[in-house]
């Protein structure tokens, strides 16, 4: 039975009420800023176990910092994870983590009001760690809880020369007691998470099943021509490197629009010698390209290098390049995406499938259960900025329709989420 | 008469050889650097002295630092200038300017060894300054000469704080004689020098007439579209001012290539903000356009600006420009152009003109008469740096040319000359 209008209003409005109170508790007054283990962390810890208690949960905080409340299912002690982050960005927004979490704790107060029983075990669990602002290490929560985090993770040191492990300590928790971390019966896993991306809000749409995260390459690529005098060397005798990458930078832009949902950017140029009267001798480009589907992804970076490499033999230039990252693409489970689907169309919504282009503490879980992740509209866009922000009626229908998604798997057939 | 070929080798080869010598007066061990009035200045000076004398002039150091050598005409007391500069760039090469002097030199020397008489003065000035390097001010010797060095410009100061005015004190000369440096009676200047580029290289000839100095117009061009995730945010949905800045660059290319002797060059490129992961939000490019003729420059520029503004309005992007200088060029006299070309054919060799596409003391002179420039080949078009260079060949071929062109235009009637 789904939760009636009121508790949906009250528990939204208790939900972004909640996402506000956090948002005071930050490293930089007047800023949002709260990265791992922060001393901020800790009131945020205060808060979200009174508010698990409050909704009927058992709270624990473990060796990585998470704090998870758990109930328990009426058959089995397997878990359906609802997670999200805490942490934060520098000069962060309110809801880019922080939002999945408040509505993961009020799914359980939703079944605490109603009395809905469900068979397997319900976990909120709030990451101490995503972004990897600290110690450009990220999903460091969720990689402690799939028993990820290695013990040369622990080492790395932040710019005060703090390790993980000395981090850990100074919160108080234990980091040799990390390999109880590790979760041992996992059932599944969902994420609410604000799009941070255009695409609902260009489709006027308030939600939208994640298909998976998109695998992602980042590379560097330079040409190098010859620097000569801007006024004294006639057009055809030059060898412009700044040209050459012209070329290609328009070239990363058609290939990407050649083919759906693909993306592909040059954030990043640099020349030398850099001078106004003086023709370019190297140009280097950053590279970053990604798709769902690895093989797409692959092809792209090829196309694009091979473009790159056949403009620099016609202009007569040098060409090399890096390949900085490859990240293979994470997808969701095919069955809880058609539940996520399914309780979409049951609230009257469309049904509406997305990739994410930017990664999440989901695809971190991927590689150890079933992940959903459901996106929630960002206005313009917008995320990592202090006007990031959402709706209170989006925010009401992912609660909606994230209380007719646990519906359904707690009364499908128990083959299905055994 | 010309010059018997004995004489040419010999004069050619004291050229060369005083480059050398001159090349080891520097303020930096290892590397030339030559700037205006700097100590090293005062030993080419005592050089240039010796030399000058025994090619029969009569020796004078100006107020600016210049120092001449005049040897009296026939008929006329006014004076044909064959001059050039003696500062460097940092870290340059040894003919820059220098051989310019150095011919202007043996010129002398040839007229001393021949018997030959002009009916005008004859003139052979090393100007203290060209390149603008101690004061960011450039021409300062060819200014003083032709009276153009301002009050404002004396009170310039270097980065140690020391004026124009000063330096020309500590130097033992009198800032308060300059109006002294201004020539009362020109009938013409000639300028030997490098050419700094691969134009005649490129055309296999020793030797070109130049037919004037490009003008100039640098600007800086901007784009700014929107910042955003670059995994996040669709290819159909973005504001990417780089891609915009590209198509750009291309066009500057494709221009330039559509009219001859039209050089145009995006050597600076800067993106905000500027991150692997981030679509562009703002592209700020340099541009440097160069013609001798006005008209087809700023046809060039015009057209260019349109584009970026045409760019601009497709893509929903904001484009503003900013004229950063805007110099016309600066036309060498016909019948001077004529004479080198007359003299090139005489001695064998293919009557040939070219733009300067960079800026030279010539250009000084031409606001108050008429004016000539002969280019020597740059092997590899390398110049402003030490392995800038000239061969003997082509040396001896510029004083053969430039000792005929003085010739013709002493038996020319004298109404020419006149």
């Amino acid at each position: 039975m789904p939760l009636d209008a009121t508790t949906l209003t009250t528990l939204t409005s208790e939900a972004l009420q909640r996402c506000d109170d956090l948002a005071a508790l930050t490293e930089e007054p007047g800023r949002i800023t709260r990265t791992f283990l922060s001393y901020p962390m800790k009131e945020v810890h205060t808060l979200l176990s009174m508010w698990m208690r409050e909704a009927g949960l058992t709270v624990r905080v473990d060796a990585a910092g998470n704090i998870i409340g758990r109930l328990e299912g009426t058959q089995d002690t397997r878990a359906l994870v609802i997670a999200s982050h805490v942490d934060t960005v520098p000069n962060a927004g309110k809801f880019d983590g922080v939002l999945g979490v408040m509505l993961g704790i009020a799914l359980a107060r939703g079944l605490q009001i109603s009395g809905q029983k469900l068979p397997f075990a319900l976990e909120i669990m709030a990451f101490s760690e995503e972004e990897g602002v600290r110690f450009a290490l990220p999903f460091i929560g969720s990689k402690a809880v799939v028993g990820s985090l290695t013990s040369e993770m622990l080492e790395k040191r932040d710019a005060n020369g703090v390790s993980v492990a000395e981090a850990i300590q100074h919160f108080g928790l234990n980091p040799f007691d990390m390999v109880n971390a590790k979760h041992k019966a996992l059932l599944g896993y969902l994420e609410l998470h604000i799009e941070q991306g255009p695409v609902l809000e260009s489709k006027n749409l308030a939600l939208g099943v994640v298909q998976g995260i998109a695998g992602q390459t980042r590379a560097s690529l330079t040409l190098t021509g010859k620097a000569n005098h801007a006024g004294t060397t006639p057009m055809n005798l030059r060898k412009d490197a700044l040209v050459a990458a012209a070329q290609v930078i328009l070239e990363v832009e058609r290939f990407a629009k050649s083919l759906p949902n693909l993306v592909a950017t040059v954030g990043m140029i640099e020349v030398t010698p850099g001078a106004g009267n003086v023709i370019p001798e190297t140009a280097t480009l950053s590279l970053d390209v990604r798709h769902l589907d690895n093989a797409t992804r692959k092809r792209a970076v090829a196309e694009i290098l091979d473009f790159a490499w056949q403009i620099a033999r016609k202009r007569d230039l040098a060409f090399k390049h890096e390949i900085k990252l490859e990240q293979n693409a994470s997808l969701c489970d095919e069955m809880l995406i058609g539940f996520l689907g399914d309780a979409l169309e049951d609230s009257g919504r469309k049904r509406f499938e997305l990739p994410s282009g930017a990664g999440h503490d989901a695809m971190i879980f991927a590689d150890v259960t079933r992940t959903a992740m459901l996106f929630i509209r960002s206005p313009g866009g917008i995320s990592h900025h202090p006007s990031e922000s959402v709706s209170v009626g989006d925010t009401r229908a992912a609660l909606e329709v994230a209380y007719l998604f646990l519906e359904k798997i707690a009364s499908a057939p128990a083959i299905i989420w055994q």
